[in-house]
C-alpha cells in the first residue's frame, strides 16, 4: 500500500495523464480513494483534475463529505459541475447536509433545475427515513412500453443510473405500477409488453418509513434495491442494498452501545470528543447509580442481621453478581431475538416458561456451587445453606425479570435494547439482597 | 393474511390450475412461502404440484430445509428433478447438509453429473467459509468474446443464473480474469471486446476465507456479488449480497450473545431446548462465579475493618456496580469499534488516553454523587469521603481495564466480544473492593 502511494505521488509530479490512467486502471475506485486520502491536498487536487470524470466521480463517492467539498470547491467550475452530475444523488444529499448551508447553496447552483428540485425533496425528508436515504438515479419505464423499448431506453439513460438491475414501471401520474428486472427484459421475446413481465404487486416502502424497517424488508425479500414511494404511490427514488448494509451495521452498533448502557454515538469512535463520550455515558451512569442506590437502603435495613453475622457480607458481591450475569444472558438473547423478529409479544408465555425452566436448572447448579464456595471460605453450614438457597432463588428471579421486561417494553414500543445488561443487573441487585437477607433472618433466626 | 390463507385453501380444494395462477400472480414468492407454511401438509403438496415450476422453485427457496425435503420427497419424481434444477445451488447445498445423508444421496441422484460434482465441491468446504456459501449459478464469459457475444450468451443461459448483474470473465484454465457488469455490456458499442470493459483487477475472495471477512469486503466495495476463487484463481462460484446480509445478521447476533456472557446459540431462539440454553449459559456462569469468588476472599480479609465500621457494607453493591457499569460502557463501545474496524491495535495509546480522560471526568461526577448519597443514608462525613474517593478511583480503574483488555485480546486474535459486560464487571468487582477497603483502612485509621 505505501509503495503504491509513493508511486502515485511520483506519477502526479510528472503531470502525465497517460501514466495516471495506466496507474488507476489496475485498481477499483474504493482502493484509489483509500490511497487518495493519504496524499497532500495539492496532490489530491492534481489527481482529481486529471482522472476521467466518471472514474473521478466514483472515487469521490468513497470520500468523507468534508474532503468531497474541499476538492469540489477548489477545482475548476466546469469540473465541479461535471462531477456533481456524475455523482449519485444520495452522495450529493449527504454532502450538502454535511457542509455549511452557504456552501451547499453554491454547489446546488451547479445542478440542472429539475435535478436540484429532486435533491431538495430528498433533503427535506426526516433523518433516518427511507426518503432521506433514497437515490433518484433509477431507471423508469412507462407501462405501455415493450421490453425492446425499455432496453433501448436503458441504453440511452442507463449511464447515469446507480443500479440498472431493476426497471421501475410507472403509470401516467408517476405512480409505481410494477418492477421488472433487467434480466427479464433481456431474456424476454421481442415484442413482449412490460406489463406481462411484472410479477405480483411491487414491494415498496413509504418515504417516512424508518431506515431499519426498510432494511428489514429488503433483506426479507432478497432484493438489491427497493422503490420508495409517497402515500399516493408516486415514486420518489430507490434504496440500494449497499446503503442498507450500512444501515444494518449502524443499527447493530447502536444496539450494542445501548446494551452496554450508554447512549449511542452518532459518529465513529475517534470523531467523538472526550466531552461527547462523557455526555453519552454519564446520563446512564447516573440513572443506574440512583437505581442502585436503594441497595444501600436495603443493607442499612438489615444492619443488625449483618453485624450479628458479618460472614453474610462476604457473599453479597457473589450473589448479586451471579443474579446480574444470569439476567444479562437472558436479556441479550431476547433483545436480539426481538430485534430480528424471531420472538414476538404473543410468544411471551412460551418465553416465560422456557426461561424459568432454564433458570431453575441454572439455579440448582449455582446453589450447589455456592455451597461449596461457602464451605471453602470456612463459613458454618447454616450460613452456607442460606447462601446456596439464596443463589437458587436469585437466579430464578433474575431469569423471570429478564424474560418479561424486554417483552413488555417491546410491546410498549420502547426499544428493549435500553434494558441493557447494566440495567437488569441493577434491578436484580437490590431485589436479590432482599431475598438473601430475608432468607438469612428466617433460617438463621437472626 | 389469515383471509388470504383461507382463500388459498378454498382454491386448492377446487384443483383449478388457472385459479391458482391468478391467485399467486398478486404476490411475491416470499409472501406465498409465508402462506404455504400455514397450510396442511397435503395442501402444500397439492399447491407445489400445481404452480409453474420456476415460481415453485423460488417459493421453495424461502422454506426450511426440512419442509423443502418433505415436499421434494413426496411429489412425483419428474417434479423433484425439475425443481432441483431450478433451485439455486446454495439452497440445494444447505438442504443436502441439513437432511440425513441417505436422503441427500437420493436427491443428488436427480442432478446432472457435472452439476452434482460442483455441488459436492461446495459441500466439502468448511462451514462458515466463502466456499461453503457460494452458489455456482453465475454467468461466465471468455476473455476473447465481444460484448455482443456475451449478451447473446446471457440470453441463452441467464435463466438459470441467480444473479445476472455481473458477468465473470474467465481465462483458458477457468481462472478469473475480470468482472464486467451487465450494465456495461448493454451500454457498450457493438463490437467492443470484453477485455476493454474490465476495470481494474477483479475483487475476489478465497474459498477458505471466513464468511464475515467476505461480507466485509462486499460491503466495503459496495458490490452485489463477489466471486469465490481457489488459491490458483480458478473460479468456484459467487457469493450474493442477500446471503451476506444473513451473515452480517448472524455475526452480530453471535457478538450480542457473547457480550451478554453466553455462548452463541447456533439455531434461532425457539429451536433451542431448555437443556441447550442451560448448556450455553452455565459454562460462563460458572467461570464468572469462580472469577467473582475472590470477592469473598477480599471481604473476609477486611472482616475486621468491616465489623468496626458496618456502614462500609452499605456501599459495596453501589461502588462495584458503578465500576462495572463504567467498564461495560467502554467495553461495548470498543468491541464494536474493533469489529467494524474503526479502531485498531496501533490506536491503543490514543484509546487509552481518551478513555482515561473520560473516566476521570466520570469519576469526579460519580464521586460527588456518591458523597451526596452517603450523606442521605445518614453516614458520617469521614465514611462518606471514603465512599466518594473510592468511586472516583474505581471509575478510573474500570475505564483503564475496559480500554486495554479488548485491545490486547484483539491483538492475540481472541475475539474481544468474550470480554463481555459480565466479564469486565467481575474483574472490576474484586479489584474495586480492594481499592475501597484499602482507602477505608488508611483514611479511617481502622
Amino acid at each position: 500500500m505505501e509503495n503504491k502511494i509513493l508511486e502515485m505521488k511520483n506519477i502526479l509530479q510528472e503531470h502525465n495523464i497517460e501514466k495516471i490512467n495506466e496507474f488507476v486502471s489496475h485498481f477499483q475506485p474504493f482502493d484509489i480513494a483509500s490511497m487518495l486520502v493519504e496524499l497532500e491536498h495539492e496532490e489530491q487536487l492534481i489527481f482529481i483534475s486529471m482522472v476521467p470524470i466518471p472514474l473521478g466521480a466514483e472515487i469521490l463517492e468513497y470520500l468523507d463529505p468534508e474532503l468531497q467539498y474541499q476538492l469540489l470547491h477548489r477545482i475548476k467550475d466546469r469540473f465541479t459541475s461535471s462531477f456533481l452530475n456524475e455523482m449519485s444523488s444520495d452522495t450529493i444529499v449527504n454532502l450538502l447536509l454535511s457542509i455549511h448551508p452557504h456552501h451547499a447553496k453554491k454547489l446546488l447552483g451547479f445542478l440542472p433545475d429539475d435535478y436540484r428540485k429532486k435533491i431538495y425533496t430528498i433533503m427535506n425528508y426526516e433523518p433516518n427515513t427511507a426518503g432521506r436515504l433514497a437515490t433518484v438515479d433509477y431507471i423508469a419505464a412507462r407501462i405501455n412500453w415493450t421490453a425492446d423499448q425499455a432496453l433501448h431506453h436503458i441504453r440511452k439513460v442507463g449511464h447515469d443510473a446507480e443500479i440498472v438491475s431493476y426497471i421501475y414501471v410507472l403509470g401516467s401520474r408517476g405512480e409505481l405500477v410494477g418492477v421488472v428486472s433487467l434480466k427479464e427484459i433481456i431474456l424476454a421475446k421481442s415484442g413482449t409488453q412490460l406489463e406481462e413481465l411484472i410479477q405480483g404487486d411491487a414491494i415498496s416502502v413509504l418515504v417516512n418509513m424508518h431506515q431499519q424497517d426498510a432494511a428489514d424488508i429488503l433483506s426479507k425479500y432478497d432484493l438489491v434495491a427497493i422503490p420508495v414511494v409517497t402515500e399516493d404511490q408516486r415514486m420518489v427514488g430507490i434504496l440500494t442494498v449497499d446503503d442498507l448494509i450500512d444501515v444494518i451495521h449502524e443499527e447493530a452498533t447502536e444496539d450494542f452501545q445501548k446494551l452496554g448502557g450508554s447512549q449511542p454515538l452518532v459518529e465513529p469512535y475517534f470523531k467523538n470528543s472526550i466531552w461527547n463520550l462523557f455526555r453519552k455515558r454519564i446520563v446512564w451512569l447516573l440513572i443506574l447509580f440512583i437505581a442502585e442506590a436503594y441497595t444501600g437502603t436495603v443493607l442499612r435495613h438489615y444492619e443488625d442481621t449483618l453485624s450479628e453475622q458479618i460472614a453474610l457480607a462476604f457473599f453479597v458481591p457473589l450473589l448479586i453478581g451471579t443474579g446480574g450475569n444470569t439476567g444479562s444472558q437472558t436479556v441479550t438473547t431476547l433483545v436480539r431475538a426481538l430485534a430480528v423478529g424471531e420472538v414476538q409479544f404473543k410468544d411471551m408465555f412460551k418465553v416465560f416458561r422456557k426461561e424459568v425452566s432454564t433458570g431453575f436448572f441454572l439455579g440448582i447448579t449455582m446453589g450447589a456451587v455456592a455451597f461449596i464456595r461457602a464451605f471453602f471460605l470456612g463459613v458454618d453450614i447454616d450460613t452456607g445453606s442460606v447462601v446456596a438457597i439464596s443463589a437458587l432463588f436469585i437466579v430464578i428471579w433474575a431469569s423471570i425479570v429478564a424474560a418479561i421486561l424486554p417483552m413488555i417494553l417491546h410491546k410498549l414500543k420502547i426499544d428493549p435494547a435500553v434494558v441493557s445488561g447494566p440495567f437488569i443487573t441493577t434491578l436484580v441487585d437490590g431485589t436479590g439482597l432482599i431475598i438473601y437477607f430475608s432468607l438469612a433472618k428466617v433460617l438463621l433466626h437472626l
